[in-house]
C-alpha cells in the first residue's frame, strides 16, 4: 500500500469512525457469534500475494464486525467501561504516525518528558499530594493495566523489605524471601493474587463482611497470625471501587494497621480513581497521602484509550531497581553491566547520554529524564502520553468533571426507575456509577425454574440465585449487556454505566429491558 | 470535541501522516533538544477549561516535534528498527475506533479469535513447526515486547520444573524454589536478567568468545558446575540476532546440552526473527523445532506497529497456569475462585460462557477461544491482531519477503562503499542488516584525541576505543543516527538498516557522512 492508497483508505477510516461512534447505540450491543466462528471464514494461511484493501475492508465488515461487542454503546453496562474519546482517537493516530520507541530519553525526548509532565497533571487533577509528583522523589508513569501496576509495586515491596531485612544479620535473606506474604481482601481483583503467583510470594485474601469493606482490624489480626507462624507481611492492596460491587476499603485504618511495619500499601482505584477529578468524591481518598502507591485506569472511565493505567509512587527509585534487592538475584554471578532494570547500556547512544538519564537512581532534577524502560518489564514503550495531552487539553478539567458527573447522574436516573418499580433489592453501595440488583426473594419463589433449574429446590438461596441468573440471561438475550456477579453466595445483576455513548435514552432502554424481562419471567412459564 | 470537529482534525491527521512519512528523510533524524526542554513550554497544571484543538496542534508542531527522533527515516540506523506501514497504520485506526477490551472471548470474540488465527499465519510464514500452532497443544499469542515474553516463559519454566520436583519427595519445594538458575550468554539482551530479577531466580550470563556465539559445551559445563553446588538449572535464553552484534547462538548444540533435563529453552529472535519469512535465512533456525518457546518482534522489522511481539510455545497450558506450581503460592490460603491467571470469573457473563473458554487447560478445539487475559500479567488487551490481518493481507507473503530483502540488499550496497574505502575493519558477522565497524587501529594512532581524550595513552586499545567513540560522536552530529557498542572491550560503530524509509539514497547519505567524518577526524586537528 503506497501513500496514495493510504490517503484514500485513511479518509474513509475517519468517516467510518464518526459513523460508527455516532450510530453505535443502534447496534445490537453484544456479539452473537458462536465460538470459533472466524475460522470458518478466514483462510488457514496468509495470502501469497498482496490483496486489494477494498477486499480487506469488505471482509472487515462481513467477518470481523459481527464478532465485535460494542463497549462504547449506551447499551453496554457489563464489567466496567473502557474509554474512548475523539481527542484520544487523534492521539492514537499521531502516536502511530510518529511510531517512536519511548524506551530511553535519547530515543525520543518528547515521548519521555511529556509522560512525566502529563502524569503530574493527572496527579493534581485527582488530588494526590506532591509526594506523588515527578518533580520530587516520587512520581507517576503509565502502565499497561492495573494488573501490571500491581505486579510492579509488589516487586518493589519485595525489594524494599529484603533490603531492610538484609541489614539484620539474624535473618538469612534466602529464607526470608520464601516467607513474604502479600494481602488483599476477598473482593480485590484476582490480578493481585496473579501478581503474587508470578513473583512467587505467598498470598492471603482477607475476609470481608456483607459491605465488602476491608478494615484495619482484620489486616492487623491476619498479620499477627502470620508473624506468629514465622511469615513476613510484605504488601497489601487496598481498593477504591472493588471489581464486583464498587466497595471502598477503609484506607485510614489499614494504613494505621501497617504503621511502623515494612508493609507496602498499594491503592488500586482502577475503576473509581477517575471519579476523583470531582472534589465531591475525594472523601473516598482519605488516607491516600499515607500509602506507598496509587493506581487508576484512565482507560476505563476517563476518555483515554487502553492502555493508560496511571501508577503513582512515593519512591520512584525503588521501581527502577526492583529485585536488585532480591537475594536470589544478588547471589548470582552477574557479568552484565546492567544494575537496574534498564536495557543494555551498550546500545544507548553514548554521545547523547545525559547525567542521570540512564541510572534513574539520583533524585536531582536531571532524573526527570530517566528512561521509561526502567519502570516495568517492557523494554520498549509507545508514546502513550500524547493521548493524555490531547485529551486533557481538549476537555479541560471542567470537561473531565462533566464527563464523570454525567454518568453519575445517569445512574441516579436509573435508580429512580428502580425505586418506582419496587421489585428489586440493591445489594451494593452506589458510590459511583455501578449498582448491583437482585429480584426480591419472595418474587424469586414465584419463578418456575423448570426441570433441573436448580440443584436443591428446598434451599431458597439457591432458588433466588437461579432466578436472578435466569433473569440476567433473559436481559442479555433482549439486547443489552450486563454482567452478573456473586456477593458472599448471593447472585446479583450488575449495572455499570460509563460508556462513551451512555445517555438518558440508553438508560431508559436498559431499564425497559430489565422491566420487561422481569415481567416476562414472572408472568409467563419458561420455555 | 464533537464528531464534526473530529472529522475535520481526523482528515487533517491523515494528510499529516502522509506528509510526515513521505518527507521524513528530509528531516534532521535526531532530536536536538536538551533534557527537560519540554517543562519550559508546557504548563505545570492541566487547563481548567477546554482548549481549541487548533492550538493543541500548533503546540504539537512547535513543542513536541522538536523532541522527536525520527525512527522511520532512512538516516536512522541506531539500535534496531521499529516498524511502520500504511496498512498497520489503518489497523491502529480501526483498533482505536472499536476500542474493545480483548480480555476474554466473550468481551469481543473477533479480537480473541483473530489473534489465534493470525498468529498461526505468522508461525507458518517464518517456518515454525506445527507444534507451535494454536490448532494444537501449543500456539502463539501477542506480547508487548520480547522482554515481557521472556518474563512469561521464564515463569512457565519455573512452574514446570517445580511441578516436576514436587513429585520427588526427596526435595523440599520451598528450598528448590530458591535454587533455580536462569541462563543466557553475555551477549543476550539484559531483559533476560531483568526477568530473573523480577521472578527472584538466580541468573548466570555465560561467556562467549569473539564470535559472540553461545554453544552447548559452555552451557553443559556451567550447568554441571551449578548442579555440583546444589543449584537447579531451570531456563535458558538462546538468541538469533543478538542485540549488540547480531550473532546467532548454536541452537542445536544447546538443545543437545539441555536434553533429558527440565531446562526450558527459549529462543529470543526479537530482531532477526522477521528475516525468517525468507527461506534463505531459515538455516539460522536449525534446532528450533526442539525448543520450548520462540519469540520475535514484528514491531521491530516486519511492518507492524509496536506492540507486536509474537510469542510461540509448545505447551500453551503452562502459560495459563503460571506459578500455580510455585510452592510459595501453593502454600497460601487462597479463597479466591481463580485457579489460573484469568480475571475474576464472577465478572464474566455466565450466559456467554463456552466450554473451555475460561479454563484454558483442556486441549480440545474449544480452547481456541480461551481468554487472552490468561497469557500474561495484563488483564486487558487491545485488538492487536487487527493490524496483522490488515498488513499481512496487504503485503502478502511476497511483499513481506521483499521488504526484508530490500534491507538486506541495502546493507550489501553499504558494504561495497565500506570495502572500497578500506579504512575500517568489520567486527561483527553480517547475517542480516546490521554491521559493526571500527576504524583500523593504525589509523586510530593518527588521531589526536586532545587533552584528557583518553585515560592511558600508552594503552593502544583505549586509544582505539576513544578514536572510534569520537568518530561515532562526529557522525551523529553530522546528521545521521548510529549507536556504538562494545565487543569484549572493543568499541565499535553499529549501522543497523531497517527503517521504513531506508533506500539507496539514504544509504549513500549515511556512507558519505561516515566517510567525511572520518576524513575530518584524520585530517583536521580536533576542536
Amino acid at each position: 500500500m503506497d501513500a496514495e492508497e493510504f490517503r484514500k483508505h485513511g479518509h474513509e477510516a475517519v468517516e467510518a469512525i464518526v459513523a460508527y461512534m455516532e450510530n453505535i447505540n443502534d447496534r445490537p450491543v453484544r456479539s452473537q457469534v458462536a465460538p470459533n466462528y472466524l475460522r470458518q471464514s478466514v483462510p488457514k494461511h496468509a495470502p501469497k500475494e498482496p490483496e486489494d484493501f477494498d477486499q480487506v475492508m469488505k471482509d472487515f465488515n462481513s467477518d470481523i464486525m459481527p464478532g465485535i461487542t460494542h463497549w462504547h454503546s449506551g447499551k453496554f453496562c457489563a464489567y466496567y467501561p473502557t474509554a474512548f474519546s475523539y481527542p484520544s482517537m487523534l492521539g492514537e493516530m499521531y502516536m502511530a504516525m510518529l511510531g517512536v520507541n519511548a524506551s530511553t530519553w535519547a530515543a525520543s525526548p518528547a515521548a519521555t518528558e511529556l509522560e512525566y509532565i502529563t502524569m503530574d497533571w493527572v496527579a493534581k487533577l485527582i488530588g494526590l499530594s506532591d509526594a506523588f509528583l515527578n518533580t520530587g522523589k516520587g512520581g507517576g508513569v503509565i502502565q499497561n493495566s492495573a494488573s501490571d501496576a500491581t505486579l510492579l509495586v509488589m516487586a518493589a515491596a519485595r525489594t524494599r523489605i529484603l533490603d531492610h531485612l538484609s541489614t539484620q544479620e539474624t535473618i538469612d535473606p534466602h529464607v526470608a524471601a520464601t516467607k513474604l506474604v502479600a494481602y488483599s481482601s476477598d473482593q480485590t481483583h484476582s490480578s493481585c493474587q496473579k501478581a503474587a503467583k508470578i513473583l512467587g510470594l505467598r498470598f492471603r485474601a482477607l475476609p470481608t463482611r456483607d459491605d465488602c469493606i476491608l478494615r484495619g482490624d482484620v489486616v492487623r489480626q491476619a498479620m499477627r497470625e502470620d508473624i506468629a507462624q514465622g511469615l513476613i507481611p510484605c504488601y497489601i492492596t487496598v481498593t477504591i471501587g472493588t471489581t464486583s460491587t464498587g466497595a471502598v476499603d477503609d484506607i485510614t485504618s489499614i494504613v494505621e494497621a501497617c504503621k511502623d511495619t515494612q508493609v507496602w500499601v498499594h491503592v488500586d482505584a482502577a475503576y473509581a480513581g477517575s471519579a476523583m477529578v470531582c472534589p465531591e468524591f475525594r472523601h473516598f481518598m482519605k488516607g491516600v497521602d499515607q500509602v506507598d502507591s496509587f493506581d487508576f485506569n484512565m482507560h476505563k472511565w476517563l476518555l483515554i484509550h487502553f492502555d493508560c493505567s496511571c501508577l503513582f509512587v512515593k519512591d520512584r527509585g525503588l521501581l527502577v531497581r526492583i529485585s536488585t534487592g532480591a537475594p536470589d538475584a544478588r547471589a548470582t554471578t552477574n557479568p552484565t553491566p546492567s544494575t537496574t532494570l534498564s536495557d543494555t547500556p551498550d546500545l544507548r547512544p553514548q554521545s547523547l547520554e545525559v547525567g542521570g538519564t540512564e541510572s534513574g537512581e539520583s533524585t536531582t532534577t536531571t532524573t526527570r529524564v530517566e528512561s521509561l524502560t526502567d519502570f516495568g518489564p517492557s523494554t520498549n514503550r509507545r508514546f502513550r502520553a500524547l493521548r493524555l495531552w490531547f485529551t486533557i487539553r481538549s476537555y479541560g478539567q471542567s470537561g473531565l468533571q462533566n464527563f464523570i458527573r454525567n454518568h453519575i447522574n445517569l445512574m441516579r436516573y436509573f435508580q429512580t426507575f428502580l425505586a418506582a418499580d419496587g421489585r428489586f433489592e440493591v445489594l451494593t453501595p452506589v458510590h459511583f456509577s455501578l449498582i448491583g440488583l437482585r429480584l426480591n426473594p419472595e418474587l424469586c419463589q414465584r419463578v418456575d425454574l423448570g426441570m433441573g433449574g436448580v440443584p436443591d429446590k428446598s434451599n431458597p438461596e439457591l432458588r433466588n440465585n437461579a432466578a436472578n441468573a435466569r433473569l440476567h440471561g433473559m436481559i442479555n438475550e433482549a439486547g443489552v449487556f450486563l454482567t452478573k456477579s456473586d456477593l458472599h453466595g448471593k447472585t446479583f445483576i450488575r449495572v455499570s454505566i460509563g460508556a462513551f455513548k451512555s445517555n438518558r435514552e440508553s438508560v431508559e432502554h436498559i431499564w425497559s429491558v430489565i422491566q420487561q424481562s422481569t415481567d416476562q419471567m414472572l408472568l409467563t412459564p419458561p420455555q
